[in-house]
């Protein structure tokens, strides 16, 4: 398991070019706040699908990071997302990760993505992460 | 919008080979019911995958009816499912289905499924049911 | 790896219950007749959802025992199924699994499935099986 | 359906910001190219998953252009991508997008991801969109 306070770190060394900031960590689930440009927005006034998606994708990483502790070779294997309503060009981006799955190699997650300030969610997301084998009996 | 009664109706008169029990219905919600028999099971003891992907696109299938109406002709047209534990073989399969987009065309829900006595879910699904177009304006 | 005649054999022995026939296996890939009978059928003509599923499901797990040999513990961990087209009725459904990768703890294939005689696939799915890791050094 | 000028045109001046190049578009079909930066980049020398997400995402959407004409309005319902090998830092990411059904209001489409100059895909995309309704009888 790792800290808020550690996750925190461990991003802001190894991923520094992350927009999101990170909220909530523990108990298995994560809360990420993302806030939107700009250059996040596609014409017509709405966030565009890959923030979303890539916003999902840290969610999980996050809230993995938290359970399991710090392991900065999890990688993404499966991620599935549906779109259900048009985002708010002008409002965060909150997603809510839970994770439903911590096994040894595999952690699976769903993630409602949400406009901050409306409880129907824009999208969600369901991910699974591979932890690779830990190597000389240490991970 | 159609009652419990209702739908158990409906599923009695025109899917009598389905051999799950409709537990709760409303709210844009359900609660289905699947016993397991000597043929749902796999070597190993444990419930097959099928029966889980059939159980859950039947709770997103009366999740619907219950919210928009009893529409025969909603197809299924997406299911994602992710197998997160093994299902135990002489316990009850429950899907809890909660929809999370109920939109004119399509309709976007998520399963938790459970062996029953365990809060742990064997399962999650998300699923997308498209409803064909009112004919003569009516549904 | 494993040989057409071992897969057969295999699957006869410990899955007898399968009504699937395994037409072709090798080369990573497989391809599966499924023939279609009254007890598949749902209102409106067209063959079940769930059918289309567990036989796409099956396809991916030959081709797995083709290419990586038997092993009776691998388990599907994740399936995504787009529904495209109605299945006709009283056509055998045919699935051709094609495995995309490979890997020692993790084997991903996508499947078309298609009504016998028509080009048009109506349903197409990805999935995952998990490898269990081989103990005491063998698999 | 739009020539591939069509589409060139139509997402330069609507999408000045997308960093793909369309390099062919016809026949139910896309490929797309996107040049890598060190922006793209994650630490341990990899292409970012979602810079993945997102080509994807766009070599369906400029297929379903090429197919069914210039629909703006068009919009992404689902995303399910598998992760399959880590992508080369110093290629181009190459989408090959075919779709598999093509819909009066749905669009689905399967995409391999390569580096370019490799054979094994690096990643595995399947996705929907949906076509709004034309209005006033034209689309």
């Amino acid at each position: 398991m790792a800290t808020k306070q550690e996750v925190i770190a461990f991003i802001a060394s190894d991923f520094p070019q992350v927009k999101s900031i990170i909220e909530e960590v523990g108990d298995r689930s994560a809360t990420i706040r993302r806030k939107i440009g700009v250059e996040d927005l596609r014409p017509g006034g709405t966030v565009s699908g890959p923030v979303l998606m890539a916003t999902a994708d840290f969610a999980l990483y996050v809230a993995l990071l938290g359970e399991v502790g710090i392991i900065p070779l999890a990688v993404t294997t499966n991620l599935n997302i549906n779109f259900l309503r048009k985002p708010m060009p002008d409002r965060d981006i909150i997603c809510v990760c839970k994770l439903i799955k911590v096994g040894r190699s595999l952690v699976v997650g769903e993630v409602s993505i949400y406009s901050e300030g409306n409880q129907d969610a824009v999208a969600h997301a369901v991910g699974t992460y591979s932890i690779p084998p830990a190597r000389n009996g240490k991970k």
